[in-house]
């Protein structure tokens, strides 16, 4: 009878109290309350929204529905980066051990991918042996050592929000923000974290693509954020073409770890810099961001950084040969150039398109129970505002057969426009927000 | 993913196209669109709303999915009347013999009561032998020989309703307009009806107490109707105070055979007539409602109308004796008179808490799967704008024991409230709407 109230009162704009909240995610994670009472319920809060309150009382009862990785006996500040994700999005396999290289410890739980944007877990797994399925326990100790852990949301954090998060995803109720919001920050917060930098992704080919929609995100997470004692603070990055140049989940890790060594494309390292130095002045390790920025390049130029992420990959049962010899990751049995197909401006490289693509290889998933094939996608070397001749390489297609070639280039085909001018692109770092407000971003 | 884009589509806004709909209720129907998906799409259904061609179009589809009566080759006219419920409500137990006795055939299917309003199913099965549960072929067996059954809705019609009306009740989806018409309208063109009158209930004891909510159901369903070649016709009548004296199951079926046989209250009479009489206009057999009255009265005065649900029970394996003796019914073991508490005037029997009173008796549901007990219930005398004296009988209780008695003055003190002067009650038929409009009721 709870259930059917709860749907009652916020179907006709009312307000679900705090208790209720509690009540209701204890039953639904006990199997009280069945998913078709739950689903009516987040249409009704889909459509007539929750307030500030009710966002706050619906994140601490997923939190409470589970267990937390407790690590406040940790001298080290406990920052994480949350990412609302997006295409080529690789700087979480940099940031964590860069960051934890620097003594900020990182106990990172990310996602895997759905639909046009990838996932961390994926990426991770496609280093021969790794573990993503690390217990709290495991985790636990893994940081206390190294002072980074990469792992996947376990049956024991938050379960609530996990039931809930799947019904969301087959009944149309994911792009709701209090709902997004209260979902992250029910996870960030069972990490035990001191602090945490959200990196909100603007532009065609984000979740949240709006940037009014991505400020109010931002805005509710770091309200969540700031009434549990963990500051947040959020840089809005642009998501309108991929970033860095490899998409897909092995070539993303092979241009992880040449980032790691120096090597990385200048997109990628300008955000991960960006997110790092906020990371670190969090954890006041760095006074400001202009300071934090030297200490990251120093820990990247000395080589300390790739030597955590080898750490890190050992611990966790996976080959730490990749570090040194990028062969070590399986590797796509097919691969082509993509040429331009006419001489021109490169107007858009449309990041949906692209993650349309690696699906089409494979790569990627439609459904959350889908395998993923970790060698095939694409190292896009073309960016928007690029002149490029007749016949000039833009990209190469990774496949697993001929097949998926032709597929791999119909989608480049979609997602390359070739013109006469190209649109503006978005600034790469456009806003940074925090509990003063929004700014516009200026390191 | 048809279901998924639905649901997207109508939590947007947007609508639904009639082939869209066919297909969402057979693949609901055949257990391949799960009931959480319909439940997102349902609440999106009642917060959205459904535009005229919508409503039609799931009319169409929940009709579709199931078999229907073809009573196609009888020379009579097919009139049903259907109500939207309320307490006291025996009209169809009066009305089906009655209309059906002066040559309209009356296929009528009803429903079991569920939280404060009754059920014409229920009242039924408390004569003894009674079946409600007729396969599509006995009904129309039943209804070429004798004009009439009553009947529940068989397994063989609108399966997609019968599925999507558990959901709605369960997740707080009932209360909108096109999902009700849909529902009702599906079932009653599933009867192969050539005409449908409808006693729309308002005020505090109906399901839509709103005058102008019922006014827009009656309008829908009208629409419905005209587009299929099926006439409706809808009266409103008052439910702000029990209909009759009698509520309760057998008390109901003991108070209709008595307004059979001539000795019926005034108000149930009425409304019986006013039913009646569009019920004969629809089907051709008066001119008028005027020139139908007398018709129905006869029907009662010669036994006629007695004698056809003499035959009716009979046909349906109830025990006809009821008819002469009403003691063939179950008769509750404890019964107790309640009387005024005071003197002064009768301002309100407030049908719910009589509801309310008839489940805490054992009479009535909060869930389907409840049991009734058939006996229990009140006879109320006490009509609002009546004077008492403190002492005088407003109402006999009829409980299963001693604790049924106490748990019945309860609900009558809450029910019954006396008072200095008596809010005007509502006119008991006030609006008469059709395909040319609505207008005050003045037969």
């Amino acid at each position: 009878m709870l259930a059917l109230r709860l749907i009652e009162r916020k179907r006709d704009g009312g307000r679900i109290e705090p208790g209720e909240w509690r009540a209701l995610s204890l039953a639904y994670a006990a199997g009280h309350v069945p998913d078709y009472q739950m689903a009516a319920l987040l249409m009704a809060c889909f459509l007539r929204g929750l307030d500030a309150g009710e966002t706050s009382a619906l994140t601490d009862a997923m939190l409470a529905s589970g267990a937390t990785l407790d690590l406040s006996h940790l001298r080290q500040p406990r920052i994480d980066k949350h990412s609302t994700g997006g295409v080529g999005d690789k700087v979480s396999l940099v940031l964590a051990p860069l960051v934890a290289s620097l003594g900020v410890a990182v106990p990172m739980m990310s996602g895997r991918g759905l639909g046009h944007t990838g996932g961390t877990l994926d990426k991770l797994e496609s280093i021969p042996g790794f573990r993503t399925d690390l217990s709290l326990a495991e985790a636990r100790a893994q940081i206390e050592r190294l002072g980074c852990a990469l792992i996947g949301q376990t049956a024991e954090i938050a379960p609530t929000d996990r039931k809930l998060y799947a019904l969301r995803d087959a009944t149309a109720t994911v792009e709701a923000i209090p709902l997004i919001a209260a979902s992250i920050m029910s996870k960030k917060l069972a990490e035990g974290l001191t602090g945490l930098v959200l990196d909100v992704k603007r532009g065609s080919g984000a979740f949240l693509p709006d940037l009014e929609r991505g400020l109010e995100l931002a805005r509710t997470m770091i309200r969540l954020g700031a009434d549990r004692g963990c500051p947040v603070v959020a840089l809005l990055t642009a998501m309108d073409r991929p970033l860095g140049r490899a998409c897909g989940n092995a070539l993303e890790v092979e241009e992880a770890i040449a980032t790691l060594k120096g090597e990385g494309p200048p997109d990628l390292l300008r955000v991960t810099y960006a997110l790092g130095a906020e990371m670190l002045v969090l954890g006041g390790l760095a006074p400001t961001a202009e300071a934090a920025q030297p200490m990251l390049e120093r820990a990247i130029a000395s080589g300390l950084a790739a030597e955590k992420l080898q750490a890190i990959i050992e611990a966790q049962g996976g080959n730490p040969g990749v570090v040194d010899d990028p062969a070590v990751l399986p590797q796509a049995l097919a691969c082509e150039l993509f040429t331009a197909p006419r001489r021109g401006v490169v107007a858009r490289v449309e990041p949906r398109a692209v993650g349309r693509g690696i699906i089409a290889l494979g790569g990627g998933r439609t459904r959350m129970e889908d395998e993923v094939d970790p060698t095939v996608g694409f190292v896009i070397s073309a960016k928007p505002g690029d002149w490029v001749d007749a016949g000039e390489p833009l990209a190469t297609i990774f496949a697993r057969d001929h097949a998926g070639i032709e597929a791999g280039r119909a989608a480049l085909h979609q997602a390359i426009r070739i013109g006469e001018e190209a649109e503006p692109p978005l600034p790469l770092i456009s806003h940074r927000v925090s509990a003063a407000g929004v700014e516009p971003y200026a390191p």
